[in-house]
């Protein structure tokens, strides 16, 4: 039998908000056994780049990465969130590691090439791009990987990596040695019918039905690359959820995901 | 016999120029065996403190560390510099982790007590706070560990922490199970008897030597806590060298320190 393994990715607005951060790592830290956290964090380096004078500029919610925005982020995720999360889990009794795609080659992308629109310093990552030895050698010495969302080059150069996409192709590449459970936590109890109601979350999606509702509308902007990621791990792992951050560890104690099953 | 291990500490004036620490990464990268690289970052941080409108107060050369400039540092030291550097080693077939004291509870510090200063988030540390464990781990796996100049208190909280003392206390600890050689390497040929003459360092320096430049006034300011922490070791491990980058390969490749030499 295949070990159970969870990756949990956390959202921006647990993050910044420090009293929930640490009530979803107090959860977080309850989970049994091998466990990976994936995470961004979004408005700190907004507006840390603000501060700093480094204007960021948005493209269909993707962040163009300059080589100063390159800077901020390595400094803002893998520095302060990272570490920060890191400190926090090993009071928790966590033995977090706090990794970019470049610590132990865990994670090799490919700079976006060019086409309609230069992202700049972006990578595009594919589950064959997990270095699958390195994170069970972690996993087995008791250590939990934290990784903030940047892959690397093997040139010398790390790279901005959407969060969603990195915990999604841990999530399958680690499928081929555990039965991966992947959750997205967020600050909303699932998928939405309707944005302003909390309650309307889907308990389940599938294929269809999501190319449905992104059609109608009710699927929208960050959501969709989200789900996108979400439907193409469904194909490889155990479970797939999007969920709110305060439901995690019940979903997992109770092998239940209250929240939107993808399917 | 034991294995052999070197740990490097890297000064900030070679850090803060990038083509000196590629060199100084090149040539660390070509260190046969087991190695630990420690790195601070000084005046990255005091300009992004600047930028940031942080103000950075040093009282006899320490670093005084408000939360704000805790932030700043795990920021600047853990993320933009660590990682920059984690990503450049793999690239030159390094399989580098970066770190600070709080991932794998690497290094347990205690935070100084008030006496007649209150320097803030700073930790003193020992080598009886070092997690061997977790470091032999790492260095079974093929990993090298880049330490930022951080511990933690293991109760949620980063520490700022001499990087000097961060060297030191990990090539002592791990001196129980590792033949162990300490390198202090920076932009000068090793202690000067005269500052501004580059061919003036000493060959050997032993103790009573070091209490007699520094009543002379002849070993000044950063040198002399740096020296207490390179004496301290050299009672326990098997070589310490204090050096310029540029003679760091040559000086293990020959076994010999071509700098001074601590006794």
């Amino acid at each position: 039998m295949m070990k159970t393994l969870h990756v949990v990715k956390i959202g921006g607005n647990i993050i910044d908000n420090e009293a929930a951060l640490l009530a979803f790592l107090k959860d977080f830290s309850q989970i049994p056994g091998d466990k990976i956290l994936v995470h961004g964090g979004g408005k700190i380096a907004t507006q840390m780049g603000e501060k700093l004078g480094i204007p960021q500029e948005l493209i269909d919610g993707r962040r163009v990465t300059s080589a100063e925005t390159l800077d901020l982020i390595t400094m803002v995720y893998a520095g302060l969130i990272g570490k920060r999360i890191v400190a926090l889990l090993q009071s928790l009794n966590t033995n977090a590691l706090g990794l970019t795609g470049a610590d132990g080659n865990a994670i090799l992308g490919q700079k976006r090439l060019v086409k309609t629109v230069d992202y700049g310093f972006v990578a595009d990552v594919e589950p064959s791009g997990v270095n699958q030895q390195a994170i069970q050698q972690w996993l087995s010495a008791g250590f939990t990987p934290v990784f903030a969302a940047l892959s690397h080059d093997g040139q010398g150069h790390l790279l901005n990596t959407n969060a969603d996409r990195v915990a999604a192709v841990l999530a399958m590449a680690m499928a081929d040695t555990y039965e991966v459970h992947l959750k997205y936590c967020f600050e909303k109890n699932g998928v939405l019918q309707d944005i302003h109601d909390n309650d309307s979350y889907l308990r389940t999606l599938d294929k269809s039905q999501f190319e449905s509702y992104v059609s109608q509308g009710i699927i929208q902007q960050g959501m969709i690359p989200k789900l996108d990621n979400a439907a193409q791990a469904a194909q490889k792992v155990a479970s797939v959820g999007i969920l709110h951050a305060d439901h995690l560890l019940k979903s997992i104690q109770e092998n239940t995901i209250y929240g939107t099953s993808i399917l």
